[in-house]
Formats: structure tokens, C-alpha cells, sequence
């Protein structure tokens, strides 16, 4: 294994093993090439130039972002073919509209009617077809049209009728992320598959266009046996992966590509504390492994090569304070770190964890040894 | 009350009520001002220079950092003497250095004697005096030494016999964030008081020096009925108060500085929720409602013109997406929100929330009608 000298990095840093991402995003790429399907891989986790060069087709094909201001930073990136896959409101018509006159195929995303006329009013002002994906839900867990819903014709026929190129169906299995195993995975993915399916159908059969069929979620997207009828598939976390991921069988702790970077700062060794300056702040309030099989805090404790130390995790968080202990009923014992030991902090969600640093720390890949800095975006 | 267009804002963004964080600050200095004590805010909750200029005595005036960072931008702005309230790591010292060479009285705080070592050495090899705090635990929350523990002699007697300038104790009484009402948030003022007071007696009689004796909490901070031998209050929220502040009876909802300005962007009115575009990038993780009496999920659902909607709540988020359901048990009607309708939520830590963004929109007090900017810095 490459040695990197993180000495003199101030804490607390996100670190990003770039080997590490370039696995994952090989295993997905690999995965799904057989499937006949396009990745749009979601921006949303790294919110980086950099980390897309490597994570879209040719390093600016289609992508998916959630926010505006992403897809401003990576069209002016040259990425030319955007999902943006957050509801739309029509107030946001007029950013969308300057993306696409600057040459930007940016797509929308809408699950009603009152959405569907106000941005077929919008094509007519502004003179765009505003490309745009109905959303689908196929698990209760927040937007979109159930697939029999009739609801489903109407809004496709207002926005087809109204000047709107309808682009096709959309869903995001968000409930996935509480199933586990193999099997409920793959069964969720094929939830998913037919949620949309069956509503490209209901568009088609009415005589509406519906070229895409859109899914996603990291979990589906590593488990799904059968695509048929699906085009595309977004998925976002599993470029670096998570102890949410790793706890659902995703992937292995050793997937686990960012990291939080904190240093020893006091102790409290008649109760078996060791404090960090990795709070909420670097951390997140982020507590997703909470509610799975095994909680694993505000995350999991590495020594500073990034090896997970026995039981080691952060068990509370201040603004600014880390408190580290062994895992509730470990007998593992509670190693020595002095005042100053730099440790890892692996993040229980890394698109919460990444949010809260404006740069990587990047373990270089192709240069041993070195550590790069790459810039995160931010904001709306 | 003076009304303000919010309809040029692109949504999520941070709303400032000034001239509500006005009548916090002004409470608070006057529940102080008969205490004689100095007040040091914590300009951990703000990261703001606007903020601090009518936040600090004379604009200028002591205060408290959670971050090198945020010391580093403060002092560029003038701030003069500030205490860095993070147990100190070695490797800081050049920093500290650093911002003290260049004229900032920068105190830093500490717990160990294998710190007061580190620090005492670094004094040495600096040429610096390095101010120190000692950390006293008063509530078993988080760092320092109990006001009883021996080892306290010990570490004042390292800094001042090693060359470092012992200026005092300090403790903060983290616990009493749950605590509610008056007389239990009394007593922990008094156990706040009482841990310093012994803590500092005990240096003064081992012949050390103890000059400053320094709490500080939000909540310990209003409700202390005698502050005696305590010389300098620190406390942070209490700049913009939150719905976690509100639980424990330390200030109403309509204290509230800082709300999310959120769009509706859908619905699922089968099941009676509202999306809005305000999810946890905005809001942030924090739930620290969820242990008390009254649990707000991720914040209160107010009116664009900050009037809170009875019973309404943001019950989940997802990253972009807030689901908007009414309170459990409620018998309120769920109001019409049209896609398009603009809310205001009302955060449940205001330091959590105000630090997903990286500027304030700010009802002006002084220019009725007028939407300012100011900007918050972050990182380490």
C-alpha cells in the first residue's frame, strides 16, 4: 500500500483515496455495461470537477445534479447533458432557461399537473421545449405519480400539448436504503424497473412519447438483474460509498473512499473518552446507521493510514468536538492516542460528510505519495 | 410589522430577522449588565463580521471562536481578544502564533498536563506566552478536569512555571441544553458557577494565578441569578435563538432570528404532505428536538412573512427535499400551498442550519423594507 504523509494537513480535512473511488466506479461501470443501459451518474455526493472527470462517460456525459447551482458549476465544466432531478418549481424556469440557451441539454423534473401547465406556460414565454421527466414514485418514500395513477396521462398531455418535449418517466428508489441483503435489494431494484416501465407503457399507450426511462438509487443500481425497458441509471453515493452503504451489504468498509481527518485534542480515560476536533461541523449531524443493524455512531475510527481501529467510533458530537469510544459492549481495549494522534473518521453518509468541507484532500492514484486538493461547490 | 419582498430570493437561503437578533442581543446584555461580569460571545453560531460588529461590546469587543478559522477572519476584522475554545492540539501553535504575532491577544484552553507540556515547550520554542485557559468539567458533558481533581494544580503549575501566562479556568455547561424551565436551568447556572469558582480557588491557593474565571452557555447564561466570582460569560445561540432553545424555555418561537426560505415544488395530498425545496442541505441533520418534550422534526413551517402555520412541521428530509406533514395528532387543516408558495422554517440548532450556507439575506432594521446580504465564512 502507497504511504501518504498527511502531516501537514490541518484538521479537520476531508480525505479522498482516489484508488479507492476509481474501484467503485468501476464496479458500477462494469455492472451495469451488460445491461444495456446509460449511466448518468448524480453529482449531488462529490460536487467536484475533478471527481466528475472521472466518474462520467468521457468524462462530461450525461449526469445528474439536484440543485441549479450544479448544474450552472458543471455545465460551465462543459458537462452538456443535465438532469436536474429535484421537483421543479416554476420560479426556477428562468435559470434553466439561460443554461439551455448557453447550450446545455438540461432536463426538468415534475409530478403534477398545476407543474405541467405552468411550464408549458413557461415553453410559450420563453420560447423552449424544456425538456422534461415525469417522476415516478415507486416506493412511498417522497415524490412523484404512482404508475396507475390516471393523473399520469393528464400531466403528459398537458405538457406534450403545451409545447413541452416529454422526455419520459424518472423514479429514485429512496427506500432502498433501509433494505438489506441480496435478495431485497435485487427486489427493490426490480420494484423500481417496474414502476417506470409501467408508466412508460400508460404514456405510450395513451400515444405520448416517453424516450427515457430513468431510475436510480446506489443500492438498486448494484443489485438490479434485469433492466429491460430501463435507458438510464443515476446513482451518486457509490462513488465514495458509506457506513449507511456498508451496513445495507453495498459494500465493504474498505470501499469507503472520503474520510475525515482529526487530531486528538484531550480525553476523559476515567470514562473512556478520547476527544477529537471532528464534531457535527466536519461530521454531519448525519446519524443514518442509527436506525440499522449495527449503529455506527457519528462513524468509524481508522488510525491515520485509514485502518479501522477494533470498535473505535465516534459516539457524540459537539460543534467542534469529536468524543471517541469503544463501541457499546466491546471488549476490545481502548488503545492509547495521545494528544495529537491524527486518526480517520470513516462518515456514516458521505454526501452529508462531503457537504461540510470546501476542498478534498485527494490520496493521488496515479502519483504515489502525493496528496492533490480538489475543490467542492456549494449553495443553490 | 415592516413587510420585505422575498420573491427576488432563489430558494434555499438563510433569512435574518435583524431586528429580532437585535432584541437578543440587547436582552442579554441587560440580563448581564447588573452581574459585572464582561460578556464574550461565541461567534461560532454567526461566523459573521456584521453579526459580531453588533454582537460584540463596541464592535470589537472579547469574544469566543470554535475554530482557528474563524479566529483568523474575526482578528482581519478587528477583533482584537479572543479565546479559542477548543481544547488545544500542538500542531495549532503556529497559528496561534501566528494571529498573536500579528496583534490579536488570541487565549487558547486546555485540559492536560501532557498539553500543558506541549504548550509549554512550544512557549519556549516560540517566544510566545501563549495565554491558557484550563478546562473545567463542570457537568461531566464534555472536556475538562472536575474543579475537585488534583491534577488541576498540576497543569496550572507546568504553564506557569513553564512561561506560559495562566490566565484562568473556564467550563461550559453543555448538558444544560436539556434542561427545562427556570428553576432547573437556575441550578445548573449555579453548578456552572460553583465548578469555576472551586476551580479557580483551588489554583489561587496553590499560589497560582487565576484571573479570568469564564463560563458560558446559552441557557446558564439567562437564567444565572448570581454570578460571584465569575468574571467573563460566553454564550452563542442566544445571537439568533432556535427551536432546541425555545424547548427549554429560553426564548419563544417569535425570538427566532433565522429561518429557511423554502419553495414548494410538490405534493402527495393522498397522504397529506407538502415537498418543499429545502431538504437537510439546508436545514441540516440536526434533530435536536427529537429528545424533547416537543418534538419539531426538522424545524417549524412558518408563513413567507415568518408567521408560524399551526401544527405544520417538516417531518423528513431528504437532500434537496423536505417533506412538510402536520404534526402528529394534530386537528389542524392542512392549508392549500400551491407549487410556487414560499415558506419560512424555523431550524432547530441555528448553528447547524446557518452553517449549510454561506450568506444571510437580512431583513434590515434600519432601512425598513430592505433585503441585505451578508456573508458567513466556514472551514478550519
Amino acid at each position: 500500500m502507497t504511504s501518504f504523509d498527511l502531516s501537514a494537513i490541518d484538521t479537520p480535512a476531508l480525505v479522498l483515496d482516489e484508488a479507492r473511488m476509481r474501484a467503485n466506479i468501476r464496479r458500477l461501470a462494469e455492472k451495469l455495461a451488460p445491461l444495456d443501459v446509460v449511466p448518468r451518474p448524480h453529482l449531488k455526493t462529490a460536487k467536484s470537477v475533478e471527481v466528475a472527470r472521472q466518474l462520467l462517460a468521457g468524462g462530461n456525459g450525461p449526469a445528474t445534479v439536484s440543485t441549479l447551482r450544479e448544474a450552472e458549476y458543471f455545465a460551465a465544466a462543459g458537462v452538456r447533458d443535465i438532469l436536474y432531478a429535484v421537483g421543479i418549481a416554476p420560479g426556477k424556469l428562468a435559470r434553466v432557461k439561460a443554461l439551455r440557451d448557453a447550450g446545455c441539454d438540461l432536463a426538468i423534473v415534475l409530478d403534477s399537473a398545476e407543474q405541467a401547465r405552468a411550464v408549458a406556460d413557461a415553453a410559450a414565454h420563453m420560447r423552449d421545449t424544456f425538456p422534461t421527466l415525469i417522476e415516478i414514485d415507486c416506493d412511498g418514500h417522497r415524490s412523484g405519480l404512482r404508475p396507475d395513477d390516471p393523473r399520469l396521462v393528464e400531466v403528459g398531455r398537458i405538457l406534450h400539448d403545451g409545447g413541452v418535449e416529454l422526455r419520459g418517466v424518472m423514479t429514485h428508489a429512496g427506500d432502498s436504503y433501509g433494505a438489506v441483503g441480496d435478495e431485497a435489494l435485487a427486489a427493490f431494484a426490480e420494484q423500481e424497473r417496474m414502476a417506470v416501465v409501467n408508466a412508460a407503457r400508460m404514456l405510450r399507450d395513451a400515444g405520448l412519447p416517453c424516450p427515457v426511462v430513468s431510475v436510480g438509487s446506489s443500492p438498486t443500481a448494484h443489485f438490479a438483474r434485469n433492466l429491460d425497458g430501463v435507458t438510464e441509471v443515476r446513482a451518486g453515493v457509490y462513488v465514495f460509498f458509506d457506513l449507511v452503504m456498508a451496513g445495507i451489504g453495498v459494500c465493504e468498509l474498505d470501499d469507503i473512499a472520503i474520510s475525515v481527518l482529526a487530531t486528538v485534542i484531550g480525553h476523559q480515560r476515567d470514562k473512556g473518552r478520547v476527544i477529537v476536533d471532528a464534531g457535527w461541523m466536519a461530521l454531519s449531524r448525519d446519524r443514518g446507521t442509527a436506525s440499522q443493524r449495527v449503529d455506527q455512531g457519528y462513524g468509524v475510527v481508522c488510525d491515520e493510514a485509514g485502518s479501522p481501529l477494533p470498535d473505535l467510533l465516534v459516539t457524540g458530537a459537539n460543534q467542534e468536538h469529536g468524543i471517541v469510544e469503544l463501541r457499546p459492549g466491546s471488549g476490545a481495549p481502548l488503545p492509547e492516542l495521545p494528544v495529537g494522534t491524527r486518526l480517520r473518521i470513516l462518515p456514516n453518509h458521505a454526501c452529508a460528510t462531503a457537504a461540510q468541507f470546501d476542498e478534498y484532500h485527494v490520496l493521488s492514484a496515479d502519483r504515489p505519495g502525493e496528496v492533490l486538493r480538489w475543490e467542492r461547490m456549494r449553495g443553490w
